[in-house]
Parts: C-alpha cells; structure tokens; sequence
C-alpha cells in the first residue's frame, strides 16, 4: 500500500470510528450470533493475491460489527469500563506510525522520557506520595504496563525474589525449600488475575474473608500471618485492593499497612477500577494508608479515557524490579547510569510500545480539570440510577458499593434475580453481569461509557424495571403469591459454579461472564 | 472532544503519519539529543485545562520526533525490524476506536473468532502442522500474544505445570521439592528474553553451548539432560532457536525433537525473527523438525508487516495451557465448551486488545504474494550487501549468517571494528550495532525497514567503507603498517562485558545496545 492509498484510506478510517462512535447508541449492545458465526462468513485461507482497501471495509460493517459487543455503547453497564476516548485514539495513530520499540533509552529516547514525564504527571493529578514519582530523588518511579495482570506480577515476582534472598541471609533453607514456603494474601474479594499471578509466580495466594463491607481488615490478615508463620511459612506479598471487580469495596489500608511493614512483606495495591476516581481530591480519603504501599497500580484504561493497554505502576524502589527481572547478556548493556530508566526491567516482556503518546494526548486535551469533570458525572449518574432501585420497593441494594457501580436484586429468592437477568440478556437492549454477595445473586451494574447521560440511565432503568414487572406478575399468575419460586429454578450451589442464562435464542448459548 | 474535531485531529494525524513515513529517508536514524533532554522540555505537571489539539501537534515535531530513534528508516540496520506499515496502522485505529477488551467469547465474538481464523490463514502460510491450527480437530491451536517473551513463559509455565503434576503421580517428592528441581534449556545464542523467562518462573534455564554454526545440536542437549537426571534433576523445558538474535542462528530441530520426546520435555521453537520467512517454501527446510514442538511461535511485527504487538503462538495441547492458567472463581464461567477457545486462559494477562484486525488487514491488503515478496527483497538486499563485504578484502564476515542479517568485522583485532562502530555511531548516518562470535566483535547489519532499496545499502555500504578507510589511514600513518592496533584499544573482556562507544559527540553518552 502506498502513501497515498494510506491517505485514503486512513482518513476513510477516521470518518467510519467517528461514524460508528456517533452510531453507538443504536447499536444494540450486545451481539445476535452464535459462537462460529464468524469462522463460517471467512474464507479458510489468507488470499494469494493483494485485495483492496475498499473490498475489506465492506466486510467489516457486514461482518465483524455483528459479531461486537459495544463496551463503549451508553448501554453497556457490564465488567467495569474500558476506556476510549478520540485523544488516546489519535495518539495510538502516532504510536503505530512511528512503531518504535522503547527497550532501552537510545531505542528512543522521547519513549522513555514521556513515560517519565506523564506518569509523574498522573501520579500527582492522583495524589500518590512523592516517593513513587520518577522525578524523586529516591529509587521510586512509575512505568506503563500492559494490564492490572501484569502489574500484579511484576509486583509478586519482585517481593518472591527479594524475601529469597533476605530469608537466604538468615537461614539454613536451600533456596528450593525457601520458595516453596512463600505465601502471599488477598482478599476474597480480589480480582481474577491476583489469583492467576499466584498460580504463574508459583506462589501460595490466600484468599482471605471480608468484613460486611467486603473489605480486607488488619486483624484479618495479621491472623492468617501469625498462623502461616506458625506453621513455618513464609509470608512474602499482600495485594489490597482499591474498588474490588464484584463490589468495589475498600480494603483498609491504614491497618494493613504498617503489618506489612512490621513483617517485611511487599504491599501491592490494585486499583485497577477505583484509582481513576483519586483525580478528585474529595475521594482521596479512601486510599488513606496509600503511604504503606511498595507499588501501586491503576488501569486509566478502564476509568480514565486512555485506550487499552495503558496500566500505570508506581513502585517505591524500582531497584527490586531491575534485581529480579535484569537479564545481563553481552548484548545488553546500560545506556546511561542514574538519570534516566531501562524500563524493560521493570516488565514481563522486552519490547514496548510508545504508550506514553496516548496518555500524553488524554492529559493535554481533557487537562485535569477534564477528567475530574468525567469521573464526577459518572459517578453522578451512578447514583441517579442507585435512586431508582431504593425507590422501587420491588428492588434492594444487594450491598453497598462505591464509584460508577450499582449492586441491586429483586427482594427475595435469588432465582427471581435470575430470572431477571436471563430477560435482560436475552432481550439485549442493555449489557449487566451478575455477581454475589454471600448467598445472595445480584446484578452489577456500572456506569461504563463516556457517552452516557440521564437518558440512557432512565432508558437502563425503565428495561430492568419493565422486565421486572413480567417476572413478578408471571409468579403471580402460577402460584398466586409474589414471590414464591419455580421448583426447576432451585438449585442452590449451581448457582456460585455458573450462571446459566435461563433464556437464550440458542440452547447451546451458556452463560457468558466474565469480570475483569 | 467532540466527534468533529476527532475528524479533523484524525486526518490531521493520517497525513502527519504519511508524511513522516515519506521524510523518514532524509532523517537522521539517531536522535542527537542527551539524556534528559526531553524532561527539560515538557511542563513538570498536567495542564490544569483542556488545550488544543493543534498546540499538542506544535510539540510532535518540535519536542518529541528530536527524540525518535526512526526504526522504520531505511538507515536503521540495528537489533531486528518491527513491523510497520499501512495497512496495520489502519487496522489499530480500527482496534482502538472499537476498543472491546475481548477475553471471553461474549465480551466481543468477533475479536476471538476473528484471531482462530487469522492464527490459521497464517499457521497455514507457514506451512505448520495442522495439529497447530484452530480448526483441527485436535487440541492444539494458535493464539495471538503481545511478545515473544510473554509466548516464552507461557510454555515455561504450561511445561512446569504438566511436570509437576506427573512427577507428583509417580513420586514421593513433595511439590516444593520437584518445583526447585526443574530444569529448561536453551542455547547460549538464544534471546535475553528466554533467560529472563527462566527467572521469571522460577526455573533454571541452563544456556547450552552451540557448533561452529551457532546451532544447539542434540548430543549436547542430551549430555546435559543426562548429567542433570543423574544429579536428581528434572528435565521440563527447552527453548529451540530458528533465527537467533546474535547471528540468526538456527537450533537442529530433527535431533532436538526425539530427545525431548524421549524425556518427556516440552519443545517450545522461538522463531521471533526468522519465523516469517517460512512463508517462502524455499526457506522451510530450516524448520525440519517442527512437527516435534509442543509450542511455536514468531513475531509477525518483528519481519510480517503487523505492527508491535502482534506476536504468534501456536500450541500443540491448549489444554495445557488452560489447565496451567484456569482460574476459576464465581464470575468466571465458560461461555460455551468446545467449540470456541477462550484465550484469556492461553496468556499472562485477562485483557486483549482486537489484536487480529491488524494481522488480517495485513493478510488481504499484501496477500500471501505480497508478503514473499518482501521477504526475498529483504533477503536478496542482505545478500547484496554481504557481497560489498566479501570483496573489500579489508572486511570479513565474521560468521556465517542468514535472512537479512550480515555479521561482518574489519580484519585484525577487535579493536579496528569497535573504532568503526564508534565513528558510525558518532556520525548517526546509519544505525548499526554490535555482536560479538567466540572472541571476534562484530557488526551486525540487518535490513529492517520495508522502505530499503538498493541505493540505500549503497549508501550504508559507502558510509561503513568510507570510515574504514579513516580509520585504517590513521593506523598506517601511526605505526606504518596496515593493522597494528593502538595499545590504549586493547582491553580484552571489557568488549564483552560492555561495548563503550569511543567516539561519541558527548562522554557521559555510553554504549547503548540491547538487542530484541
């Protein structure tokens, strides 16, 4: 392809996001295909001969958009956001047009020095003590990872390295032995991917209980330490979690902070979700203990409007990532000591994108004042839907959650909840999950696109409200009572493994959720 | 910002795209700037309001392309190509302006099914086994991840779990005990990047010692793994090469199989860089032995014209893979069994990005014509250039080597080719960096970016011969004779601990090398 097919092309490109952003609201949000839907419309082999540009867009509004489901459509309150806004797209523009590979300083010095630059920039905007900004003089600094997984990772991977090494210092133990008596908590309540980065870094990852309010407490964790090291463990990382994915609750930093401290063990922070909302000064109250922290991460590719993958870490010594991951080979050499960071060091992979451009852009065209205006509506507009719920005594708020999430159910037997969702699903005129909260299933729903506004919480709310109304009368019509519950629908337990979408187009269709 | 500035921002950065793709030639491949430079220029906060985009895209050109090391240049001749062209750049605005994060099925079914049918149009241009592809009927398939480090440790981890499951069946060993035993092997010559992946997951990774040609042969795998047995260890991985970083190097597949097989061992082939050549059938002998692997992967946005990230993994079991990295909990359940994979389990992290419609817009805008066709010119550019080499008898290569690398030095000591290096470097008309085979330093000069043409190697070749000269002038005017080399030069280990730039415009700019 020439430049100026590019040209074509490119801007033809352009016009169809802008197009299908605008479209997006009467898009339905959810797709109407069957798995394979796909694999059957596309040839089995890649062609021989080049096609042109035009014959491969028509495929993708037949083809491809049937087959999306719209995370950015003002419908769409499943998961937690993902980000998308036009700056952070024209800035993935620059990113792929210059392609460079930032792994080392000279492989391009402005990739490593935005990055330097924007995260301290963020770091500040979110209120994160000095310690973690790169412009410290201190060891501390911030870097782009792909994802919350990642960072999680690199965070559990640094403290297994570090505790081996301090435990070697004190103790008779082979190394083998050392590592296999690693331990590392979390709360129950905690995202997927903590879990996987205990089974990838083959460490021991307890799930500990919650209070009511889903939170992690101190008492909690120190009690499941003092047995572990009874019992001649080795507690080594902690990640507390700031917006939890089933509820967004807080885990309480100020009490488990300084038991960290007082049995070396790493503090990682996930605020995957939540961290977002700490551009506003009004919700920095609930990272209170955030000084504790050794590394702290949030995605700004959920909440804060640049595009996936953009997930900032901030570590207070950077020195344990670049001991544990640092590969010295002939080839590999130090660019330059002391002012500037090797940041493939400080990741799983080598190689790195100019992530730094979209974060760049976002900041200078939204400027703070922007974002805390975009994290304050939606949680505005949470709130006008959480209204709705309380005011329907047909509803309950399943438990307390923060930020841009609702957590309702119908009052009663879970499978009328179940039900619900089943219509909803099935009608796909709005995107909601489930979730639990100790015996009870829920519904979450999260104020997820940038584009939504009253409108499209009253149109959210009249379908969650209209189905209800079918279920109900319907449990009415057969048993005479409101909320006495099909015998089939009982099955208690099922429930927790999976979900099974009651009524789907397609049999074969099961239940479809996952929470990141 | 608004849709219709999105359309102006995004056509604005079309053309800045083609018109820096158009300027890359005339460009200095080096940035001329110290470290720190750009800190020096940008604000230490984020703006407080909203700017214009135009007052951003002031800043491109002026603040950040200074600071672009152009690897897209037809100069660059350093590490190994990332991908760029037109066709992928459209394909991310897709990606991005879609923006669906796809790790179920649900969260986009275009996105999973739309990477089964591209992971195959291009397994099947490779010419794979088809117990690798998506649609066999088998267990194996391909998946799309975002580095060849992260494909490394995804077998390092799947491999270290099978292993510890079945040692644990027919074993008294406990499981922490059979985890510290574990051994993986890989040549001395492969990637920093499997070494790291070694470390990462806890593994020993022994770096075998390679023949004449840089090839890990089988009786040397096979003594080490005998030895390592003998000493109670347990063989569990090994990381073959076809392609490798120093001198494209490749790892003797048909007497590395059968080993692996006989001990139970998972074959992974990292194939980064040369793995796209095998879409020219003249060029797949170099992969006998394939269909002995249990896991194979390369880097379409190294040489296959996807942008980073784009890199290709195909698994002959994905249950391994599933089983290894399952997490499951209560809002995780499958989507539908059977017939559609859901690749969150296939990698390190939960999310991912639309990543295929970059690959598939690459495959039906180039065709599979186009992209042999770009394979032979580069291959056929190297060649020319080696052929500048070998008749300047001044010159040597300094190892055989293949594809579009060139490993060449001055004849003599060592310290000729690093006075030449430094004086390349200084000059920053070509980029170029450093190798070294047994005790020889060398220069590797490989053909990376799609816009090199002849006149370009000319130039390369007229840039290196020139400051050759100069550099054997001034010998012969020191000492009369043709290759004594100055006292001060000589420091025998310090080359291959750190290659220190001689000649740069600035002393406290070291050596910057590190090599994908």
């Amino acid at each position: 392809m020439e430049s100026q097919d590019f040209r074509d092309f490119g801007k033809f490109m352009i016009d169809y996001v802008a197009d299908y952003n605008e479209s997006l609201r009467e898009r339905e949000v959810l797709p109407n295909v069957q798995p394979g839907y796909l694999l059957n419309l596309l040839p089995k082999q890649a062609p021989e001969v080049p096609e042109s540009w035009k014959d491969l867009v028509a495929d993708i509004e037949n083809k491809i958009m049937p087959g999306i489901t719209h995370w950015n459509s003002p419908h769409f309150h499943a998961y937690y956001p993902t980000a998308n806004s036009y700056p952070a797209i024209v800035g993935e523009i620059l990113s792929a047009g210059i392609g460079c590979i930032g792994f080392s300083w000279i492989a391009s010095p402005a990739c490593t020095e935005l990055e330097m630059i924007t995260m301290d920039w963020l770091g500040q905007l979110l209120g994160l003590p000095k310690e973690f900004l790169n412009s410290d003089r201190g060891p501390g600094g911030g870097v782009l990872q792909g994802s919350a997984s990642e960072a999680t990772l690199v965070g559990l991977l640094a403290s297994r390295e570090i505790t081996v090494s301090r435990i070697k210092e004190h103790s008779e133990l082979d190394e083998g032995t050392i590592r296999s008596k690693l331990v590392a908590y979390t709360s129950d309540q905690s995202n997927s991917s903590v879990e996987k980065s205990g089974r990838l870094g083959s460490m021991l990852m307890r799930l500990l209980p919650t209070d009511d309010n889903c939170s992690l407490r101190g008492e909690t964790l120190l009690k499941f330490i003092k047995k572990d090291i009874e019992d001649g463990l080795i507690p080594c990382f902690v990640v507390a979690t700031l917006g939890t994915t089933p509820t967004c609750a807080f885990d309480n930093l100020d009490e488990i902070g300084p038991i960290c401290k007082e049995y070396n063990i790493w503090l990682h922070i996930d605020a995957a979700y939540a961290g977002a909302a700490f551009v506003c000064p009004e919700y920095r109250y609930l990272m209170s203990g955030v000084q504790h922290a050794d590394s702290f991460n949030f995605n700004p590719h959920k909440w804060l409007l640049v595009n996936f993958d953009c997930s900032a870490l901030w570590v207070k010594d950077a020195r344990h990532l670049t001991e544990a991951f640092n590969v010295e080979r002939i080839y590999l050499a130090d660019n330059k000591k002391g002012t500037v960071p090797d940041f493939r060091h400080w990741q799983i992979p080598l190689g790195r994108r100019f992530r730094a451009l979209k974060l760049w852009f976002v900041l200078r065209l939204y400027g703070a004042e922007g974002l805390r205006t975009y994290i304050r509506r939606t949680i505005e507009l949470a709130n006008n839907f959480r209204k709705f719920i309380e005011e329907d005594e047909r509803f309950e708020i399943a438990v307390e959650s923060k930020m841009g999430l609702v957590c309702f159910r119908l009052k009663g037997e879970n499978t009328l909840t179940e039900k619900l969702l089943g219509k909803l699903m099935a009608r796909r005129k709005i995107y909601v999950i489930p979730g639990a909260y100790k015996d009870k299933f829920l519904i979450r729903f999260v104020v997820c696109s940038r584009y939504t506004i009253q409108d499209d919480i009253d149109f959210a709310w009249n379908e969650i409200s209209t189905q209800a109304s079918d279920i109900v009368k319907s449990i009415n019509h057969q048993n005479g009572e409101t909320i006495s519950i099909p015998k089939l629908l009982q099955k208690p337990g099922e429930m927790t493994k999976k979900i099974k979408i009651l009524e789907m187009d397609n049999d074969k269709q099961n239940s479809t959720f996952a929470i990141e």
